[in-house]
């Protein structure tokens, strides 16, 4: 009889693990992106209210919150999960479309705390979880997410349950049961998109995999078929079922490996076009006119004409093209100012960029076609889905982190990040 | 331009309401009902679990477990939402069908205790909250039910935001907000069926009531629109959008009224053949034989033959009706013992009786036939969904609490659900 879906996962996510190099370092990276993240949201309204109320509720210190502080280790998971997404800022997954970093890493981080793990088990634990979430989310498919479930959340859970599961040495058995267990309480609607409900939502993902994992730990029994059985998850939640490709060269291949990372802290529809703004160097003095062609689908998502806030900056071509020509870090929070928006350069630079649709472009693909004051014309295209040598994206996210955290604080915590180090050792940062 | 559902029953959740007195009665009772499973409850080893997890994170001394001690009003909501419904033993409402006291008491009786209400501020909160629950459920109908979703969690969930928002003086908006917020948490499959999942579930829902309506309250910006929107938590959840038949005489009449109370500690397909047999006043030495006519998918549920556990015994017509006639008493979780299913004298009886399905009953009827061994003949049918007197009804509550807690606990406890006491004055039982 063929094993199912839940008892390979649950197999895979127990036992032991080969990834490739690439895949170690990789999420040794989105582990600095996480940590870069969730630091820098701390001053955010949502991040607050959860931190206020984690402190209000406190209890046994056994993990620290971004912002600083220790509670419960389920209660960081979902602080600090609501708290790394709340810039919008965290990896990405494209496969299944979906934010993997802040459910595993916020569960994986707070109980690897709670019970003295070493970064290296951490690190080991969140790349397993990160292959579960993409492989569910991918199991799952276009119609889970397209009828509106976020992914980031739903899928989420299943990693987050599998890191934190690793760390406390579940069995084959209770891995499935874990699995089985978070089927019931794995949630997150798109429609909270735009609100504090989206980073809420990766909290939420977080703390369900702490809680259903140390639930099983503790004797809980639960259904482990509830996943992919029939009146399970997949069935109940517009699933498409994709077992095969959630399957294919599960342990072997290492899905996680193509994670994308935000190099830009506005919307990811200007990402494209900032790259390929990027490869051409752009700088103001020299610019006669700009022209930026975009899949359709951006033009009511990110394309606001002349943005008077920071906020509206970070949903404009225009706006965003033209702080890159100026020479501006689009990496950084702070550049995206009101002051900046006001600034008659600025506004003199937009009036000479151009965006148009264009179908034959992906989500993930922008074309720029630049006519210098020389009268030099020059083309460039980015995907954002073309893949990056690992060392040109080692050296961008380290840019990223310090744009975020600091030069100084950049090089320990990436130091630490590659040492034997225990988790308790990195608190101090958060 | 209509208002959403959503908006009316935020209105209706946060506004003045005029209570028939029926349904103020019927709440007092099933808040009885819930104390007393709650109460009982504490022994299941899910309780266990769940309160030994509560303890171990403690924190914030803001409301009772059932068990004792204070922990936070969250995990108070999750840890008695669990133990309340871990007998199966709690109401059910048969309109959308639910259990839907676990959800909305653990969370009002704790959001109750940390703010300092009184007993009839949280039993019309809770009266709001279960009208909520039922109307979401109608909303969502038999499609979301029956594709897997659990409606004590998933339903009772926006019961439980709006019994705790009530307390806590929600406005309309707020209210809304909170609705919304919930409905990109809540979840519980019924998958879980059969294993402690199935409490768990309720514990869910009573803890994200407590959580959303204290995230909104502290500012907290969410989609209010989440629940009934295109994107939203219906759209997304197999759900039927029954708006007409949800709002119908929404504030007028109280579909809560007609909530089903579980008198005998067994599996609700045998409480109709249960509650015809009693009006026959069965005797065991007067039984020539008897037959059950019941609706034929009972029969693959709880038709076993001669169990020899108590367990087995609770999902046997055979067994419980020879317990009956033998003037035991199955309202007390004490008959289902492994050595009455040993006793020679129900072995016997049990030969006696026969059962048969009947597709022209409904799921909440059976019929009995009796030969007694002077030769008459009895008939008895009974419909659980038939209105029974309130008088009736709180003698029979009254009486099932005695065999759960004993005769002096509940006098005590029925009287303070009549006083003006504060919840915290109920502490001691928990």
């Amino acid at each position: 009889m063929t094993e199912t879906l839940t008892t390979q996962l649950a197999r895979f996510a127990s036992s032991d693990i080969r990834p490739t190099g690439l895949a170690r370092r990789m999420v040794r990276l989105s582990a600095l992106d996480w940590l870069a993240c969730g630091i820098a949201g701390t001053d955010e309204p949502v991040s607050q209210i959860l931190h206020a109320q984690a402190l209000s509720e406190a209890g046994a210190t056994q993990a620290h919150l971004f912002g600083g502080q220790k509670v419960p280790a389920r209660m960081a998971a979902l602080v600090n999960g609501t708290t790394s997404h709340a810039l919008d800022y965290d990896d990405t997954h494209f496969a299944h479309i979906g934010h993997p970093s802040v459910a595993v890493f916020s569960a994986g981080f707070a109980v690897g705390e709670k019970y003295g793990k070493s970064l290296p088990q951490v690190l080991e634990a969140a790349l397993v979880g990160m292959e579960i979430s993409i492989r569910v989310g991918l199991w799952l498919g276009r119609s889970h997410y397209q009828t509106g479930y976020h992914q980031t959340a739903t899928a989420g859970a299943f990693g987050a349950t599998a890191a934190a599961g690793r760390l406390l040495g579940l069995t084959v058995a209770q891995m499935q049961m874990a699995l089985g267990l978070c089927a019931t309480r794995a949630a997150g609607l798109k429609a909270q998109f735009g609100t504090m409900g989206k980073p809420y939502n990766a909290g939420l993902a977080a703390t369900a995999g702490v809680e259903v994992v140390e639930l099983i730990a503790a004797g809980f029994e639960a259904n482990g078929e509830a996943l992919d059985s029939a009146l399970g998850f997949g069935a109940t939640h517009h699933g498409e079922g994709n077992t095969e490709l959630a399957l294919q060269e599960l342990g072997q291949s290492w899905l996680f490996e193509s994670i994308s990372h935000k190099f830009h802290a506005c919307c990811h529809g200007l990402h494209a076009a900032l790259e390929a703004a990027r490869s051409l160097d752009l700088a103001a003095p020299e610019i006669a006119s700009l022209k930026v062609r975009t899949h359709p689908r951006w033009m009511t998502v990110c394309n606001q004409i002349a943005p008077e806030t920071g906020l509206g900056a970070k949903f404009s071509y225009r706006t965003v093209l033209a702080m890159l020509a100026l020479g501006k870090d689009t990496a950084r929070l702070e550049t995206y100012s009101d002051a900046l928006c006001r600034d008659p350069r600025l506004a003199a630079l937009r009036e000479l960029i151009h965006v148009e649709a264009d179908d034959g472009l992906s989500e993930t693909e922008a074309d720029i076609s630049l006519v210098r004051r020389d009268g030099r014309r020059l083309e460039a295209r980015h995907d954002l889905q073309a893949p990056t040598e690992y060392e040109v994206r080692e050296a961008r996210l380290l840019s990223k982190a310090e744009a975020l955290l600091g030069a100084e604080r950049v090089t320990e915590l990436w130091s630490l990040l590659q040492s034997e180090a225990a988790v308790s050792d990195l608190a101090e940062y958060f």
